[in-house]
């Protein structure tokens, strides 16, 4: 377990070796027989008029007779690239394939790398909603807040398939997921508990919003943006109202107690303290865990360096600590989360993805973990418990289809046996490729 | 051979039950190591971060980094989708994704089935500009006419990478590479002979212009459109400069000799004519051809029925005939030229594709059949022969350099082993993939 500074560095180097050795990181391949020519007389003119003819008639059937039943465009604007911020779309090219390689990797999912160069969020609503047509779903991705909340609003209401922004929704089901186990361990409730969060971004906005819906009380939570702690007479609030309404509407609701100051005003005397705000270590002091309520429960989230050093959390007396990195215990990963959500949403062919869709993801992601028996290092499953995937996407779909937001039905067993068979399928194609040479290994670079 | 209208309904039925079995034709596979998650490290976060940050600081380092050197968007508004009409966007997923299965096994160039919703040209234009951070190039198709012809011309000179309207260009590629070879038989010179062109839609026009570039006199074609031979003195001149100058533009410089009627007279005492109009049979007479001068050429080219059936003209004199179909001799088939147009433009990173490296691909498919041997039966290679993919993507690369179009340099053996590795690689993991049972055989349906 590494964690200084030069760590990742080293992998900084790497990646950017590995990224130029391979010239990007997803290919497409066909799924159909092609090798006698002829095939193209099916694939292409003059049969492929008939599923043109059938689909004008009943455009559903673009779900069937095309790749739109399983393909996603990974969609961003280039406005907050993980923490390098508005460095375009050209620039966050690379996390988007990133994003796509394990959309497919772990959902089964094929995604399409999606950079659009857009004036501003009008635009980039109306540029997204004309690609509807090629798309099962939308993952956006690393838009600036609180651009992305208005973005999110207006697509998930104005497009007929699921809109999904990974770094509202996908941190936030992937957090509610290890804070419910998480409680169990302290023995807590959601409904009893208070909550700091540090940072007002699109990912703790978002997660706020989950938590309340999932059962959290607004009162009892107390968020912190860049300008200490919002409640209901910060100076501010007609500013909020006009600029980030969404932050405005919690400023209003939350912090019962109309508690003021900074980080530590924040974290103290409360049970749980979800931050994600910005790389520290230092963000939040073990002084300040120290004073928390008994069992304290910490996430700090920040990437690639935490706000806070888990050893030093647990010092402070942290009962739980969990972190975004894969080379500590816990990790709160979206990766856990976007793959399966989109492969329940797309195996139902839904038309949104809703909020309660998010819950039943988290609770299916905590209930595995818990089956395999949580502890205060094992909260949440890892990337590698590929079963969790299929178990989440059917806990999706199954959502989906009682909410009535799916466009087809499908049993429980229809839907474990679709999404395994498209998973494994995945991974043993992939293993294949390796097999036979096509896939060289990194540590050759 | 067989070319019944029985046989093309055979098509069809196949393609639709072909279709809905597979679920479309391609899909997204890693080109990376992925089996060890700490991989993820490299190729999402933290290492993406790294080339992100390279590529903010020169965009162009995005065609190094990411698989948009290789990536390009098949875009349609559903507005002329084949023969059909329109019959929008979602209707012409299957056809675009027929043209991206196409384009990675012939070409190794992966392509993003890409029909969207636009409002009209201008709202196209917009939308498929915004999209330029995400491709290498764009491969426009089943757009109507004239509209193709304003959409293709503002984005030629719009974007900076390749924009290539499939239906005009590869068409006139195709047929410039036939008529090449077919003019070698009668022993005929482009300046010298005399053309009537049946049909003035997207691809007529473009192979007309496409002639002209080539040495073919503007005087000695005669266009016929749905009102008759088009020339200098029709009475719906006017509105034409209005609504389609393109054709305007031919009206007034082509049929020097102020022919007029309807396709018999075009037709009449010319030395080639080149049909695109609308399936036949019977567009063109047997009788009319017999009327044509010496040695006549025909390329019949409408799908799936050629506007004269091939063994009708011979009978009428027709000394080489061309149709649009497989199953016939000397097929024009854009598949011949899109695919290595891709992928020599992608290998050196143009920023356009000229006209000229459009002839250059037509000369070097009509080089590579008579450096096999042509004949009044083969004037254009078939897509069995893969060789001639690499050869035509190589004269195109080549032709960018010379003409200061290109990103990069590279030399005439680089070229070709570029080309040759990435096309080979693409047959072999297909032949990997079904070697081991994962792409079933068609004819299991």
């Amino acid at each position: 377990m590494s964690s200084s500074k030069s760590e990742v560095d080293k992998w900084y180097e790497i990646a950017l070796k590995a990224h130029r050795y391979y010239g990007g990181k997803i290919e497409t391949i066909p799924k159909v027989p092609v090798e006698k020519l002829i095939y193209f007389a099916v694939w292409y003119t003059p049969g492929v008029a008939e599923p043109s003819r059938a689909i004008s008639k009943n455009p559903d059937l673009s779900f069937e007779l095309t790749s739109r039943w399983n393909t996603i465009a990974v969609v961003t604007d280039g406005t907050r690239v993980l923490g390098l911020g508005n460095i375009g779309p050209e620039a966050s090219y690379p996390v988007m394939e990133g994003k796509a390689l394990i959309f497919k990797f772990l959902g089964g999912v094929d995604a399409v790398p999606l950079p659009i160069r857009a004036k501003d969020a009008d635009d980039f609503i109306e540029t997204v909603k004309k690609l509807e047509p090629a798309f099962g779903g939308i993952n956006l991705e690393d838009i600036e807040s609180p651009k992305c909340f208005y973005i999110l609003e207006r697509l998930r209401k104005e497009m007929n398939i699921p809109v999904w922004h990974d770094d509202q929704q996908g941190t936030a089901t992937a957090t509610l997921a290890g804070l419910i186990n998480a409680l169990k361990i302290v023995g807590k409730k959601i409904s009893d508990i208070t909550i700091s969060m540090i940072g007002a971004g699109a990912s703790n906005i978002a997660t706020y919003n989950l938590l309340v819906k999932y059962g959290a009380k607004p009162k009892n939570i107390i968020l912190v943006d860049t300008k200490g702690i919002l409640h209901a007479e910060r100076e501010d609030l007609d500013k909020l109202m006009f600029e980030n309404p969404w932050k405005y509407k919690i400023a209003i609701e939350s912090n019962g107690e109309l508690r003021k100051g900074g980080i530590k005003e924040a974290i103290v005397g409360t049970d749980v303290v979800i931050a994600a705000s910005r790389p520290g270590p230092g963000i939040i002091k073990k002084e300040w865990v120290a004073m928390m309520n008994k069992d304290p429960i910490v996430f700090a989230l920040a990437n690639p360096v935490p706000e806070i050093w888990p050893w030093e959390a647990k010092e402070a007396g942290a009962r739980v600590v969990a972190t975004g990195r894969s080379d500590l215990p816990n990790q709160i990963n979206n990766s856990l989360a976007f793959p399966s959500i989109f492969r329940g949403a797309l195996d139902v062919r839904a038309r949104t993805v809703t909020d309660e869709m998010a819950i039943a993801a988290a609770e299916a992601l905590a209930k595995h973990a818990e089956e395999k028996g949580i502890s205060e290092d094992y909260i949440i499953p890892t990337m590698e418990e590929f079963e969790v995937y299929v178990k989440t996407a059917v806990a999706v779909a199954e959502k989906a289809i009682e909410q009535g937001v799916a466009r087809i039905k499908r049993s429980r067993s229809e839907l474990e046996e679709t999404a395994s068979t498209i998973i494994r399928n995945v991974r043993l194609k992939y293993e294949t490729l390796v097999k036979n040479g096509f896939i060289k290994d990194i540590v050759q670079l």
